[in-house]
């Protein structure tokens, strides 16, 4: 059976030693009286819920999937999903984060970001039920009116209702101006809607007392393309005036998706069959309430694959340390026994170490990006919010793609440490990698991750995002330039700091010739960006770890985090050499393709 | 529902125009009347087997796997299987490049290997269940007595009886001197064996009607380890003097396996109970037949992540130019429709051209392997036979590890192309992810390929064959080094087959300072042969189809080439740049890391 151990010290390292979110904390009102210790507890009995709760279910969920009854349209989730909900709520964990004018918590989102972390851990198929009301739940209490915020927020934020997201088709997943569903609006403000929508994670379960659908829809002039799509609240049950549930609305699930992997979670194939809905935001400016969810999906999914990453790799250690096979190559290890355990081998310590890199570097910038969506919201300093936003708005999709891409990559690795007990569905780790492989898939392909960064964050307003970002990375490289025991993380990231800049120069000035330059390059340059932000932290870590260190601390924690950071630097960074020089092959070697692709 | 279209036109051109298999054959007197238009029509008919009888049975294979009755022992296979089996058989599919003596039909085993990656391509699952009657086979061919040879290659060879491999135990995969089934000698000079073996492919089934284990095991006096192995023949039914099936023997399936993919094929928990057989080879010597099988099976590996990668390539180009979504980015190219074909994007040709070059090297390099096998069996010539055994030992592991790996990421991209839809099971393209992901596992690790490569097959005798494939490199490079229109191809391959040998010197004597550095460097270094195999050949191939279109030519299939060759030279081959880089970190980074490790 797989273990889990919720990764609480790394947590802490990068809140506290690296960091300081508690001093970020103090110029946010809200916030202000929240400590270290304060967020530990709480992460600590967050931790108990993920590992004990939750990730029991986990395999079992994966055999036993979801099931539809046809007649009723109602889908039961696997045994233990639905107990373990109430768990859930009663533990007051679907509001932690949650806005105290509608019974929330009102702890920072960073408490949140690790909460997810570790049920993503135990479980992603289960922490999408609750983690698609995240995103529903923004989206309202940006863009909803008071009447809705007060009719949904509540329920939401207490867990006791659901939301999703309903925005594909089956025609149309990337490009959502070619939706077809329709919003006709009737005489008393609502809105008839009528269509079909199809990979609806969480879309219907037997877990909340209602689902509060997010649709997007078209009304009957909207004009054609994306900016003719608005966005609506279609309950599951209607909500009477006092609160209390009405009846059915039309909105059903007619089917459930047959998946390569989070088998426990219900991806429905949602009708939509004339359901009354309410307007959220104005008409045929549906898009802007749904890139506040779909924002915070992205950032969510990354969290899915830093989760698995996590898990994986605990896993595969544990497996390194215990499986004895063959001999070390310099000898025997383990004299007392007829082999040594796997661990001894170098190849075995690159695939972990991949993993563990890439799990807390994932850490590191997953964190970081929950205090700037923090300071984006709440701080008290117009500027402080805009900067963080646009800050936030670079580095997100790279945490979508970038840890997705990773998190498979690892969980792979992670798979391959057991040889034929990896293929075999009772370690777990096949469920792990199938479980990623979504992750690089929706809420935006990879690909469109790289669009998105390259095209429109980076080139899209002259670089000047990534030079903010250039300017953390050259404030770190002053700082520890000349400090010797700095010099094998700071110097390659500081050479690659230059390399970017006349990098993405290049690639911006082949786009103006021929916008397919950027979208040859993209791919190759979010990674390259990824391993930029990921040279920042571990950079930032190998500090903190170093001056500890220096300082007597004898805690092996800090050695730990300085090996890895050296691996890191010496196997995986260099990468960036290869995806410049195959970024500045250009487009013609894919685009003059016509013959080989006929 | 996924399409296959067997690549015959890219086989004969490998196979006619790139290596002239023809006039190989001419020197070995049993082919030498073996011309193109036989081999071309053998797998035309072959081709029509795989994509008509058993490409239709591999998602339901998939879907209701196979089923152990804990009664009888016995396994039932999917729906269709059985009768497929029949209708291979009759068709002489399992004979085709046997040994006439046993009524094998004696055609060159490039047509097997052709034969193969097409039912590879078309139902993975199926197709192990006669592949791995080939090595057993070999290993009886070469290694049995002529008792054994006329009692059970005849049937093996018509394929109406199948074999398996016997190896693997709970405690022991990788580490085969570990092994505890023992075999006790009888008076009769027969052997009776005692054990439990896992993870045996294909081990139980109703499609034949007996089935030929050989199975590794101990004498009650062997020393301990690997030198302590032999080999035996264990039928599931006692075969009678005169031929006929007698009692069932004490060899039964304990249980099947629960597995990520080729849910198709019963992988067998064997429990081995008194059974009775007899003796392959030598005592104490049954790692020598163990490897005639392990060797044929290591390149049937290869063959089989050739197949998934060729036909997860078709189906993400059908969907690429049939799914409309968003505009090029150049502007509309699809004018008539609301969006353009996915193909427009450089990003989805990116993925699918990695996936068609890994598919046409691969078949390349598998192509040119079984010419080397048939030269080392049949070739009249002892250096011949010496010289091209020396070089397919070194072609073997990069067989093994470099097309399994590439294509596990081949039909991963390809599955992307796909989005959401490349996640759910009815299009087909997850089952190929999940079923290439064991290619990368079994017949020895990918982490062990490489261990073979670089410490046995390179470094083992000094870096001689190494050096037999440069000179094949070095050759073409003269004969093309001053042809313009060769230079992009060219040019690359001669920088590599210099780096190589400098970086290959590096590792040597890194090694022998500390053998670690050996392992630490094996998986890059593997990587970086395998480009360096695959650069040859694409230049091979580029130089045919440049020749070809100089010469007038117009069929369009040698501009594809040569665009695809431009695409593997300029996006795939420039990885070497960061293995080498990598493998040169060394292994401090990788040992040095206990506290990481803890």
């Amino acid at each position: 059976m797989p273990v889990y151990n919720p990764p609480l010290r790394d947590m802490q390292f990068v809140m506290h030693e690296v960091l300081n979110v508690s001093a970020e904390f103090q110029s946010m009102p809200q916030h202000a009286e929240v400590d270290a210790e304060t967020i530990n507890a709480v992460l600590e009995e967050a931790g108990k819920f993920a590992s004990q709760v939750i990730f029991p279910l986990n395999i079992s969920g994966d055999t036993e999937g979801c099931t539809l009854d046809k007649t009723t349209h109602e889908v039961k989730t696997p045994t233990g999903f639905k107990a373990a909900y109430k768990t859930y709520v009663e533990g007051g964990w679907a509001a932690l984060s949650c806005d105290p004018a509608y019974g929330g918590q009102g702890l920072p989102l960073v408490v949140n970001q690790c909460l997810y972390e570790m049920m993503n851990s135990a479980n992603q198929a289960w922490t999408m039920y609750p983690g698609l009301t995240h995103g529903a739940y923004a989206a309202l209490h940006t863009y909803g009116t008071d009447a809705q915020k007060d009719t949904y927020l509540p329920k939401m934020t207490s867990g006791e209702w659901t939301g999703t997201m309903c925005l594909t088709e089956p025609h149309c997943g990337t490009d959502l101006g070619l939706m077809r569903t329709k919003a006709e609006p009737l005489a008393d403000g609502t809105y008839k809607i009528t269509g079909n929508k199809i990979f609806i994670s969480a879309g219907e379960h037997d877990m909340a007392d209602n689902i509060i659908h997010l649709v997007l829809a078209r009304l009957p002039d909207a004009p054609p393309g994306i900016k003719g799509v608005s966005l609506f609240i279609v309950p599951k049950f209607h909500v009477k005036a006092d609160g209390s549930l009405g009846e059915r609305n039309g909105i059903y699930c007619g089917g459930l998706e047959h998946k390569m992997g989070i088998h426990g979670n219900a991806t429905a194939q949602i009708v939509i069959d004339g359901a009354i809905g309410t307007m959220v935001g104005q008409p045929n400016k549906g898009m802007q309430a749904m890139f506040v969810m779909m924002n915070a999906a992205r950032l969510g999914v990354g969290n899915q694959s830093l989760g698995l990453t996590e898990v994986a790799y605990q896993n595969a250690l544990a497996y390194a340390k215990d499986r004895i096979q063959m001999r070390s190559l310099t000898g025997p290890k383990a004299k007392d026994k007829p082999a040594d355990p796997i661990i001894v081998h170098p190849d075995v310590r690159r695939m972990l170490l991949t993993a563990k890199a890439y799990a807390e570097g994932g850490r590191a910038l997953a964190i970081y990006s929950s205090v700037l969506l923090e300071k984006a919201h709440n701080h008290p300093d117009e500027k402080v919010r805009k900067d963080s936003d646009e800050m936030l708005s670079l580095l997100t999709p790279i945490t979508k793609a970038f840890l997705t891409d990773n998190g498979y990559n690892a969980a792979t690795m992670c798979q391959q440490v057991f040889g034929g007990h990896g293929y075999i569905k009772e370690w777990g780790m096949e469920q792990f990698v199938r479980d990623a492989r979504i992750n690089m898939i929706y809420e935006g392909t990879n690909t469109i991750q790289s669009l998105d960064l390259l095209g429109r964050k980076v080139l899209g307003n002259n670089g000047a995002t990534l030079k903010k970002f250039g300017k953390l990375v050259g404030a770190l490289v002053m700082e520890e330039g000349v400090n010797e025991k700095m010099a094998e993380f700071i110097n390659p990231l500081a050479v690659l700091g230059e390399q970017i800049t006349k990098f993405t120069t290049e690639i911006g000035f082949k786009g103006l010739q021929n916008a397919d330059e950027v979208g040859a390059a993209a791919v190759d340059y979010l990674r390259v960006a990824g391993h930029l932000v990921f040279g920042y932290f571990w950079a930032r870590m190998a500090q903190v770890a170093l001056r500890e260190i220096a300082a007597g601390n004898t805690d092996p924690f800090y050695v730990a985090k300085l090996q890895t950071a050296r691996f890191y630097f010496a196997k995986l960074f260099p990468e960036t050499a290869t995806l410049m020089r195959t970024a500045r092959a250009g487009s013609k070697v894919l685009m003059d393709t016509d013959a080989a692709l006929a």
